[in-house]
Formats: structure tokens, sequence, C-alpha cells
């Protein structure tokens, strides 16, 4: 069954983020099967995969966590695109990233808006949004 | 029009947090009354004040920063209640919190779930939550 | 096969901590099943069971990981005492403790080192140990 | 020469913290002498003993530094009540502490103040300092 | 007044860090005109202009937590720039940065010099700084 | 006799990581003396130099960490460098790192297995290890 933990996450990170986030896991399968292979089954099959929360919900506190911890920013770079992909507006990015200023400081958001500025350009979404 | 950004942010503080907020902002005030000025100004007045994120969107994001960040956990006892307070279910904060478990490490969601469950007892909220 | 994750997570978890470990994860699914579950499977199910890193070496690298994070305290403690349990030496530990305060400054090595004085008095063992 | 570090560090920790300072290594060094040794000897003997830069600014930077990391209460305590010994305002302190929130988040600059606040309180300075 | 705060704000910025300063905040507005208006409001406006901390004080502060936080490599940046322009000697910056490997660990203390060395390089100060 | 700590920390240092540690350290000597020497002396000097644990375990402890603190990833790459030159097998630095996705998540864990990719690369290790 820990196939059917795979396919589920695999599933359930197609549904995330599209293509690119299943070609970020073949990239990293190509040199760490193993470390892939959980990043599908826990993140994926186990937790996005639960009930009761909104893929939006869970990708807007995804985008919080990632901006506020201050070393992550080429996952907040996939999880902006995600957020994207599952129906948030790009202002409700904005919004998220502009909120951990609050809460992380303003290096932590202002190093997160320029990786959303960054995902914007490539995604041909117009900035500055109407504020 | 600081008055406005004051007035706007304890209104706004008080519908996030209800009485609780302003309680804590008021203790705060007494023994550094500009820091309390500044945390009613631009968290609440400026940020959360902002259209285009709900307040539930808003306090779930600001639980998953919280939760992730690790040193603050006596802040995510406030957004904790907030979060019950405008309108999120609690299972939902529990789900956010261990999705943090993924992007922050199970010590932070585990000190995260601790405070969540204080929280719950004082609010007569019975765990476990259906699964 | 969950069950097999599971299993084989308890038993890793008892081999790790004996008793201790296995009676945080039942007070903790007391109040957050899904999560007490996750922590047997993912960590201990998955991480700790794999081939190709000794128990000691793997108690080593928590202990300095969860001492050099800096919110993680009490996560330290169940860790320092594992390290005891899978057979380091409590010089061993305080000799990893300390080597954070290059890593992660004088701080964090300085609150693990609390934590371990802790632990080795709950255990019966003499401080300072002979240098 | 170690003692000459030694020595310097000590000299340099009781200009720093007075009788307060000693008084914690000698309670470290019943546990960890090692530790105990090496905290005299770096951060007193090598870096605050070097010149170029005042004890005020030192300390300044201190409390701005362990403020700032969330995960340095402790030591933050011990160096509020050294920035007051060296020659630093009450109010300096405080001004150090609130700019933290523009860096490292509001959470971390509150949990700072709830500390200077609870050594003023045994120092005897009445809050709030006039603004 | 919300226009008072601005051009205080801006002034305080341009005295900070001249027109360097400007010109980070102007290019942030074309992409986020919000976020770069509360960069000069609550930050300089309200905080770096407050009475009671000089600003050579402030910027010392502010280059130690920038280090010690380790994700705001781009922020200390501006802030050893802005440090030099209000009259901090490039070895008081150099020594806050060491300061730093007590606290936040030598790795944090080995980015920022990094950084220290690039902007002294454009600003034509020759290392190494006679000891 | 600060010569027999930096001696014996140079010889540490040359163990540990062979001539690129050297190669680190006369870099940094070039513009930070003072701090090149501290680096020699205190952490290689006096903690690597201590009896009671072996490289092997200081290096994993090590990885550990500065996987962990996630904003470390040049030193992070440092030391992958030298826990291979220490005997540390392949596999034993990548067990390292998977294992700290538990205590620290996935991107702290993700961004420290591009480092051990990119160090692996240019030791000629071929990825994936066998499972």
């Amino acid at each position: 069954m820990n196939e059917t933990r795979y396919e589920r996450g695999a599933a359930m990170l197609a549904a995330v983020d599209g293509p690119a986030g299943l070609a970020v896991v073949e990239q990293l399968a190509a040199a760490f099967p193993a470390f892939a292979r959980y990043l599908v089954e826990f993140p994926f099959g186990d937790i996005y995969a639960r009930d009761g929360l909104g893929l939006r919900e869970r990708e807007l506190a995804t985008v919080a966590a990632l901006c506020a911890l201050g070393h992550a920013l080429p996952q907040l770079r996939v999880h902006v695109h995600a957020a994207l992909h599952v129906g948030c507006k790009p202002h409700e990015v904005v919004e998220v990233i502009m909120q951990m200023a609050v809460y992380a400081g303003f290096p932590a958001a202002l190093n997160g808006l320029a990786v959303a500025r960054s995902v914007f350009e490539e995604a041909g979404i117009t900035l500055p949004i109407a504020d």
C-alpha cells in the first residue's frame, strides 16, 4: 500500500502544482530516489491529501510559512506557483507575503516579494496589482 | 489621521481577537505605550485592515507562520484563539499546524499542537477532533 | 501496509527511546491521533528504520540539529535521553552540544547544556564529566 | 597564556556584567567546566576585549541579535542587565528591542520587551519610560 | 497625516542610506506600491525617526540583527552601506559582525563578513583594516 | 601559547578538510585576519581538537546542524566535503541530511541535498547511491 500512498501523493502533487511539481520530483529522484519518494508520500500523500482544509488555504499557509522561515526561497517559488495553480489570486499571495513583515520581519517579506515578482513575471501577471 | 490608523487598527484587532486582543494591548501599553500603539497601527491598522484577503485566511496564514518560526509560541496562542474567533474550525487550525511538520519540522509542529491543545481546553473544545 | 510502517516505526521508537518514547506518542495520540501516527510512521518507520547509518550516529545528529534550531528544547530533552538509551556516552552528548556553539552560537549551546544537565540528573549521571 | 585569555575574559565579563556574569559562569563551571572556560575565553577574552568598538555599542548589538534570534531569551536577560551595567540608558535598550520588530517581526520584539520589563523591574526602573 | 509619516520616513531613509535607499524603495514601489509605502512609513517614519537612540547605534544594531538572522543578506548589504553612510567606521561594522560569531555562530558571521567585504570593495575601502 | 592553539587548530583543520580548509582560511585572512585566526583557534583548536568524540561523529553532527540552520549552505558545502575527507561514506552524509526533513522540515533537507549533490559531483561520486 506504499504504492497507494505514493499514487495518492503524486495525484495530489499534480493537483497542487501541475506538471511543474512532478518535474521537480523526477529531477530529485534521479539523484535521491528514496527522498523523492518520501517527498511525494508524506507531504502530499499524507498531509495535503487530508480532508478538512481546502487546497487554497493549504497553499496560503505554506506560502506564509516558507516566507517566514527565510531559508526556503526555492520552495517558496514552487508554492507561489502552486498557489496560483489551485486558484489563489495573485493579490492574495501578495497579501500573505506582506503580512509576514509583521511576524517574521521586513527582510523575510521583501525576499518573499522578490520571489513572487519573479514567478508572476514568468506567468505573465502584471505588477503592480491594483491596490 | 494617526488616530484614524489607531482606531481602524483597534477595531480590526477587536474583530480578529475580541476583547482578549485589546486586553493584551492595554497590558503592553502600561509598560511600552509607543510599541503598543505601533502594534495596533501597523499590523492591524495597515495590514489586517487591507481588502483582498479574508480574515479566516489571514489567521490561518498567521498560525502557519508563528508555528513555523518556532520562537513565537505566546503569539501563536493569541492567534489560535483569534482563528477560532474569526470562524476557523478547530480542525482547520489543527490541519495548518500539522502541515508545518512538512515545512518547519516535527518539533515546531509538536510545539504548535501543544499550544492549540491548551487554547482548545480553555475554549471547551474536546480533543481528539474526529479525524 | 500502513500498519507495517506503523509497526516498524513503533519498534524503532522503542529501540531508540525505550518506553519513554512510546509514552510521548500515546499522550499525543489522545489529542491528535493522526499526527501521532505520522510521528511514528515517517520519522521512525521511514527514516530511522533505514540502513546505512547507526542509531548512535542518528541520535548524535538529531541532538546537534535540535540544539542548533533553538526552538526545539522539549524535543532535545527526548533525544538526549534517547542518545543515552542507544549507547551514546554522556560525554559524547556534551561534546556535540558544545560543538553547536561554533555553528549556532553560544546561546543555543548554553540552552542545550541546560537540557542535558536536567536529563543527566534524572538519569543519575554525575556532572562534571571528567574533562 | 590560556590563563591570560581567561583572565582577560573574566575581567571583561566583570566589566560587562558585574558580579552577575561571573556567577553565571561559576554555576556553569560546576557542571561543564570546559564550556565555562570557553565562554570566558572566546566571547569575552577574544571578542569583547577587542579595541575598536565601545562596550555600549557591543551591548546594544548583542541585545539586538539575541532579541532577533528568538530562541535566546535567557541570554537576552543577561545582556539587558549588562547593557544597563555598561551605561546604556533603559530607553536605549527599549529602542533597540522595538527596532527588532522591523527586522525580526513583532513576536520577537514582544518577547524581548517582556524580558526587558522583567529586568527593569528587578532593577527598580519604572515603566513606562517617558516616550 | 499619512503623508507626514511618509515624508518623515523618506527623509529618514535618505539620512540613513542616501540616494541608494530611496532607489531601493522606488524599485519596490514599481511592483508593490503599498508595501513600499509601509517600508518607508513604519521602519523609517515610525522607528528610525524616534529620538533616544543615535543613527550610528541604530545601524550597528541593525547590522547585528540582520547578520544574526542569517536569511537577510540582501538587507545586510543595504545596512552595511547605511552604517558607513551615517558615520560608522568600517572597523566598527566588522567588529559587530565578528561578534555575531558568539551569538549566532560562525556561519552567520562568515556570511556577514562576505557581504561587508563586497560593500567595502564597492566603496573603495581597503581590507584588511589594521587590526 | 596562542600559537599553540593556532597550530593545533590548523593541524586539526587540515585533518578535517585537507588543503581545502586551509585555503578557505587563507582567503579569509587576506581580508579579516583576526577572524581567520579565531576560526582556526576556537572551532578547530579548542572544539574539534577535544578528545571524546571521533571526527566522523563531529562531521556528521556538523552536517546535521548546518543543514538544519538553513542559512549556512556555504559552510555545509565545506563540511560535506570534510565529512567525506574524514571517512564518512557518501550514503551516511545523505542519511543525515534526509533525517533533517524530520527536524527542520523538507525545505532545509532539499537545500542540503542540493549541496551534497554538487559536492559529490565534484568528487566524482555517482548518484543515486544504491538505496
